[in-house]
C-alpha cells in the first residue's frame, strides 16, 4: 500500500490513549513512524516503547529516571521542543490534565497539526488555542470519539450545522437516584459499561463532568454556540455523536466503542486506512439503539460545566483544576462521589474570574482552584 | 437569502414525488423555478400546477386532454424535449415505471443533472444510463431516501466505502408468517407504517421488491459490488441508510420519514437550505431504533431482485415488467399477495436473457415479461 509516511510525536505515550496510538502505528507501519515519545510515570513501559519504535526524541518527567534513559540513540528534549520539532508532522497530545496545554500551544504555534486527546487544552484555553491555530492555519484533529464523530459527519459539508448532538453512555450510574449515587464506591465508579479508559476520565464519565468538558471542547472545535450543542444519553455507545443540518437532515458516525478508530482517523485524515485489528459493526448482533435526555439534577456536573463554558474567562480552568483534585480525593476514598460536584461548585462560586485570560491567568486559576478544594476538604472545614 | 435560482423540469408532477417536489419549490421560491411540467393522468391537478408555477414547457400524456391545455402561455413538448431543453438546469424524473427511461436518457445525454426518483431507469438500464452519465460528465442526484442517505454519507469522503447498508421499514407485514402473508388484503398492503407513497411502490415495499430494486440502483449509483450491499430492517425509518468505511467507521443519515428532505437535498446539492416545513428530529421522542436482518424466505422478492441484479442483462427488465403487472393484478384483487413473487419468478425462469442489452432489447424484455404474466394469469393457465 502506498501513501506518505507521517512522522508522529506521541506525548503521553504510556497512558491509555498513548498506548492505543502506538497500537495503530504498529498495525500500519508503512504509514506512520514514531519520531518522538514522552511519558510522565511509567518508565518501564516507556523503555519498551523506545526499543520497539526507536524514536529520535524522548522526554521523561522524572529527571533521575530520564538520566538512566540516556544510553539510547535518541535526543532528550522537552515536550514543547518535541512538539515543534521540524521532523514531526503530527503531534498526538495524549498527556493528562493541564500538562497538555503548553505542548499543544507549542505545536500549534509551530504550525504542526495536533491530534488532540487532552481535554484540558480546549476546556481551559480554548480561545487561546483556536486563535493560534487560526493564525498558523493548522488543524486541530479531534481524537475524542464524540468530536471525531462530529468531524467525520461534517466532512465535505459546505455549510455549518445547526446543532451538534453529543452522545453519552450515561456511565455506570445511569438511572441511579440521588440517594443511590450518594453511596457508590470507587470500585463501582471505575467500572465503565462501554469504554476502557484511564481512571480520571472514567470517574469524569460517571459524574458526566466528562460530557460537560466535551461540550466546551465542541464549542471551540466547531465554533458552535452552546445553545446548539445538546447531550443525548445513548447507553450502547455505538452512535458516537450526530450533526444536524439546516434542511432537517442529521448525520451520525457509528462504530463499536474502540478509541483506536478515532485515533487512526485523526492520524490518517483525510484518508481512511484498512486496519484488520478494528472490528466492523455486526448488525446481526445490534438489535436496538436507545436514547434518552440526561438527568441534569442527579448529575449536576454536566449542567455546571455547560454554565461554566458559557461564562468563559478563567471559570473553565477552575472547573478543571477543582474537578481534578476532587476526583483524586474520591479515588483515595476521602470524599463521596456526590461531593465531587459540590466541591467543584463551591470553588466556582468563590472564584474571581478574569475575562479573556492569558495562559498565565489560566494556570493561576487552575492552581487557585486546586488549593481551594484542598483547603475546603482539609481539617474540619465545614464546606 | 442569496444563491442562484435553479430552473427545474418536473416530469411526473402530479404523482406523489412530483407533488412533494412542488412543495419544496413552493417553500423556496427564491432558489427554484419551475420551467417544465409533465403528467400522465391527472389533468385537473396539472392545470392547477400550471396556473400556480407558470412553466414554459408542458407535456400531457392524453393527446385529447393536452389539446384542451393549449390555451396557456406555454409550449407543448415531449418529455424528452423538456428534459434536454437548454433552459432546464435539473430534470426531476418522477414518472412511474418504464416511462422514466427515455427522458432520463435524453437528459443525461444532453448533459443535464438528473434528480432521479424513477426506480426503473437504473434497475432496467443501469449500465446504459451510468455509462452515458460518465460520458457526459453529469451527476445522477438520487431522490430515494436510501440512496440520498448513502450519497450524503459519502460527501467529502476520498475513498470508496467497503459496504452499503440499505435500511428498510419491513413494510406492513414485518414478522408475518408465510401462512399469514397468504391471506393479506389489498387494503392491508396499502397501509405502509412509515411512508406516504404511491400505490405501486407501497405494494413493492410490502413485498420488499422495492428494497431489491434499491439494491440494484445502489449498485449503479455508487459502483458497488452486490456482495457489499446489505439490507437491514429498521422499522422506525429514522436511519435512511448507512455506509461503512475501510477503517471500521460507519456513517448514517437520519430524519423523520419525509420525502421532501431527500428531494430538496437533490435540488439544492451541494448546499443545504433551511426549510421551516421540514421537521427536525426530536430526540426526546425517539427512545429506540431497532434493527434486524430481513427474512428472505418469507419475502422472496428481495432475494429474487438481488439475484437478478447479479445476473444483469435483460433480467432486471423482466423483473420490473413482471412485477408491475403482478402488482396491478393484486391491486385489482385477481391474485393473492404471495402470487406476486411466484409470477415474477416464473417470468424470470422462462426468460431468454440478452447480455449487455440495448435500450430496445430492454424495452422488448419488459414487454415480453408483461405479456408472460398476463398469459400466466389468464384463463385456467395452471401457473
Amino acid at each position: 500500500m502506498g501513501g506518505i509516511v507521517k512522522q508522529l510525536a506521541v506525548l503521553g505515550s504510556t497512558g491509555s490513549i498513548g498506548q492505543q496510538t502506538l497500537q495503530v502505528v504498529r498495525a500500519l507501519p508503512h504509514r506512520f513512524r514514531i519520531v518522538g515519545l514522552s511519558a510522565g510515570k511509567n518508565v518501564d513501559l516507556l523503555t519498551k516503547q523506545i526499543s520497539e519504535f526507536r524514536p529520535k526524541f524522548i522526554y521523561y518527567q522524572d529527571k533521575e529516571a530520564q538520566a538512566r534513559l540516556t544510553s539510547g540513540e535518541y535526543e532528550l528534549l522537552s515536550p514543547e521542543d518535541i512538539a515543534r520539532h521540524p521532523q514531526v508532522d503530527i503531534v498526538v497530545i495524549a498527556t493528562p490534565g493541564k500538562s497538555g496545554l503548553s505542548p499543544t500551544l507549542a505545536a500549534v504555534k509551530a504550525g504542526k497539526n495536533v491530534a488532540l486527546a487532552n481535554k484540558e487544552s480546549l476546556v481551559m484555553a480554548g480561545e487561546i488555542i483556536t486563535n493560534e491555530a487560526n493564525l498558523s492555519g493548522v488543524q486541530i484533529l479531534p481524537v475524542d470519539s464524540e468530536h471525531s464523530a462530529i468531524w467525520q459527519c461534517l466532512k465535505g459539508e459546505t455549510q455549518p450545522p445547526v446543532q451538534l448532538m453529543l452522545t453519552a453512555s450515561g456511565g455506570p450510574f445511569l438511572h441511579y437516584s440521588p440517594a443511590q449515587l450518594n453511596r457508590v464506591t470507587v470500585k463501582q465508579a471505575l467500572k465503565h459499561p462501554s469504554w476502557q479508559m484511564g481512571r480520571k476520565v472514567t470517574i469524569d464519565s460517571a459524574t458526566l463532568m466528562n460530557k460537560g468538558f466535551e461540550v466546551i471542547e465542541a464549542r471551540w472545535l466547531f465554533n458552535m454556540a452552546f445553545e446548539n450543542i445538546k447531550v443525548l444519553i445513548h447507553p450502547q455507545s455505538i452512535i458516537h455523536s450526530m450533526v444536524e443540518f439546516a434542511d432537517g437532515s442529521t448525520k451520525a458516525q457509528l462504530s463499536y466503542p474502540d478509541m483506536r478508530i478515532p485515533i487512526q482517523y485523526a492520524l490518517s485524515y483525510p484518508e481512511r486506512l484498512p486496519n484488520p485489528q478494528l472490528s466492523r459493526l455486526n448488525w446481526s448482533h445490534i438489535s436496538s439503539l436507545t436514547f434518552e435526555l440526561p438527568d441534569l439534577d442527579t448529575f449536576p456536573c454536566l449542567k455546571l460545566a455547560v454554565e461554566v463554558g458559557k461564562k468563559g474567562g478563567t471559570y473553565p480552568a477552575v472547573l478543571c483544576g477543582a474537578d481534578e483534585v476532587a476526583v483524586e480525593l474520591f479515588l483515595s476514598q476521602r470524599i463521596k462521589f456526590t461531593d465531587i460536584a459540590h466541591l467543584v461548585e463551591q470553588a466556582l462560586e468563590q472564584h474571581q474570574a478574569i475575562p479573556h485570560p492569558s495562559l498565565d491567568d489560566i494556570l493561576a486559576a487552575d492552581r487557585w482552584a486546586r488549593q481551594k478544594v484542598t483547603e475546603l476538604t482539609s481539617g474540619d472545614n465545614p464546606w
